[in-house]
């Protein structure tokens, strides 16, 4: 590794530690003006900005990328505005730095608050959607965190018009330029260095594929908060509402089926799954899902095959495939679901908790004590009753942003917002109180 | 690496997150029996303990432990005892578990809970102290977390002693014996794969020195918390009381100079230097405190000498020496200080937000306004005002436990008791939304 990129990648870990301190202290209408600021520069610039994408999409046509890669990249005066829209949105959020979570008097007299602040400072390695670089700035902005920025190298150009663009709007609004930092290489060697920083950088959010996130955890040595995408279970309980059931696992599996918050695994209760799956299959079939069966569940739509109002389906049904083993813990992203037949609400929950990622799972019963020991009983990080798996999401929270949803247990699990971008310090009041 | 031994850590992992999950869910009552029973143990066993000890202290002996190392591993009767009464403390704490820390019901109808849940399996990795099994496992156990506890060599027959207790204990009381088990072996390779295990173990919180801990960051894919120890300053403003002030700096400098919460550094407003610190020096050199002082603060002690009332106490100045560059970021854990005299209050924070761990730092001062920018200016995990560095612990925060004082800031900043050893999720509920 040359010498020359760890001082590069050090100085400006150094910088926004500086600039981390300043943040810290800023009041919450100096960086809301910041915020608009840049919010107007954006649909400005966007003459810059757009000849900056041309020059990345030419590069990836070049490199022969896929054209939904292409697409990905590519920015237009319309998604401009959205973005700019969202900056601010993010200004007339209110401001999570400072907030008193608890307060409290020892019996000695020292009265102990512990207050909301920022972590410090950020590193965010993404990978090529253009959207991350002023997304993920301006939550760190205005939870008052520095950002270190590392995008993928198909978006380089883009990313770094969009970075002097904030850097434009910070110092027209007098804040320390520094607060917002993009790396200006994507040598892996740079990444590599900011992963050992952990004296000046004191959080690293990868945003991306699992295989970038695996790579970021095993090689930092800054606690990192986890995004993997999420192997979500649907379990039809032998109390269902057949139409609840019906309309929330369309909505999980279908309505944006390449997402983390999607539904990938099928779980139906023995006593109802006669009645209730076959119906369920369809709908699916309808809407084009395959199904991946397990050998119960294929029985049933056999077995429901030509005698049954369903028959008509039954060219459709043929997408339904006995599943492999691996099929059963797999992500699929795609309009495809493995379903099983499980005897019971026990069987369903042990299931779930040695085959799902953890990330969101939903029962669907109207008995109320199932549903309560569901929700209790499995370990995951948003667990739903008669609701669809798709609402784990910091905008469906109504955190009014979303930097991620965390995969951890560790600081923030779900959606982050705004609140999970912060830390905590304990301030102690006394009268010369000393320790006995 | 043998296979036998990734093979042997694995299974104990695969073992304490199933216990993990029953956890999860068992009562407090049922946890707080298992506690209970392991208080009644510990004096019973007392024999056995003591016999796996001599072991310890045998082979300490025979391989040129120093005295104090010794004593540090010594189990006594007293200790144990002192032990099965931390033992019945935690047992008296609240339950962490299953409190609801937020609540509220969005506008499409769905209510969302989040709930404090355990985190689920921890490992705790730590050195020579015999107390730490004792003290860990039961932390763990009453946040509901299954606990995987790897121990020094030099205790390893005490640490197997105390660990078979905990098993009875919870056999005993119908608690999943898995919930805490200890690792076999100190072969470090045993060490390497565990930290490696991250889908089965969801943290690592390592105590010990900082050699340990930083080799637990650097090999863990794990989440580490991290303890370090501290550089803990003492700024005496210029608007300090004189009594005040040396009360705390002697409290917070030498009634126990061997932990993280202790002063290592001071510094003095210049304005109230030459009046304020020769008496500092004076009370500091009454208890033997070696200082290290700036070209500033020495020529003070120079100047005071044979005219002053303090002439008396020039021999013992004599430990005042010039300080090395060094010295103003050493954590001494010993009867030293560094000593700097700064020109303002900027000075101070700038001084300490570069020179400190960010651990625990005390302003001394009667003017509220300029105590508060520093509280809140100053990066640390706890902030004092006219309070002793040392109230940074979690008995004297009123925790009731501490199973250490984090010096990360994710997910735990500052001292860490019982809710500190939790995660949370969320509990959706709706009546079939679907998102749109």
């Amino acid at each position: 590794m040359s010498a020359d990129l760890v001082q590069l990648v050090t100085a400006i870990a150094q910088r926004a530690r500086a600039a981390s301190l300043e943040l810290a202290t800023t009041p919450t209408a100096a960086k809301n003006a910041a915020l608009l600021r840049l919010a107007e520069l954006l649909p400005a610039a966007s003459a810059d900005l757009l000849a900056a994408n041309t020059q990345d999409i030419a590069a990836a046509e070049a490199n022969g990328l896929a054209k939904h890669e292409i697409d990905r990249l590519t920015l237009t005066p319309e998604r401009l505005a959205h973005l700019a829209e969202s900056v601010r949105q993010v200004a007339a959020l209110p401001d999570p730095v400072g907030a008193t979570l608890e307060s409290w008097t020892r019996p000695n007299g020292l009265r102990i608050d512990k207050r909301r602040v920022p972590i410090g400072v950020i590193g965010i390695i993404y990978e090529a959607r253009p959207n991350v670089t002023i997304d993920c700035a301006i939550l760190c902005l205005k939870s008052g965190n520095a950002s270190i920025l590392r995008g993928g190298k198909e978006i380089f150009h883009t990313n770094t018009a969009f970075a002097a663009l904030i850097t434009q709007a910070l110092a027209e609004t007098g804040l320390p330029a520094d607060a917002v930092q993009l790396i200006p290489t994507t040598d892996r060697a740079a990444l590599n260095t900011l992963l050992k920083l952990d004296t000046l950088v004191h959080c690293i959010i990868p945003r991306g594929g699992e295989s970038l996130i695996r790579f970021v955890a095993q090689n930092s040595t800054i606690p990192v908060i986890k995004h993997y995408t999420g192997v979500c279970f649907v379990y039809v309980d032998k109390a269902a509402d057949a139409t609840i059931a019906e309309a929330i696992l369309i909505n999980a599996k279908t309505q944006r089926p390449g997402v983390c918050n999607a539904a990938e695994q099928l779980l139906v209760h023995a006593d109802v799954a006669k009645e209730i799956f076959p119906k369920l299959a369809a709908a699916l079939a309808a809407k084009g899902v395959q199904l991946r069966c397990d050998p119960a569940s294929l029985a049933i739509l056999s077995i429901s095959g030509p005698d049954s109002q369903l028959s008509t389906l039954n060219s459709q049904l043929s997408a339904a495939t006995a599943a492999t083993a691996a099929d059963f813990t797999a992500e699929f992203l795609d309009l495809i679901l493995a379903v099983r037949i499980v005897p019971d609400l026990e069987t369903a929950i042990a299931t779930i908790n040695r085959d799902s990622s953890g990330h969101t799972e939903a029962i669907i019963t109207q008995d109320e004590t199932t549903a309560l020991h569901f929700q209790q009983a499995v370990d995951s990080a948003v667990v739903t009753w008669n609701a669809s798996t798709r609402f784990n999401d910091g905008f469906e929270f109504g955190f009014g942003a979303e930097i991620g949803i965390s995969t951890d247990r560790l600081h923030a699990r779900g959606p982050m917002g705004l609140n999970e971008l912060c830390s905590y310090k304990y301030l102690v009041t006394g009268t010369g109180q000393v320790r006995v």
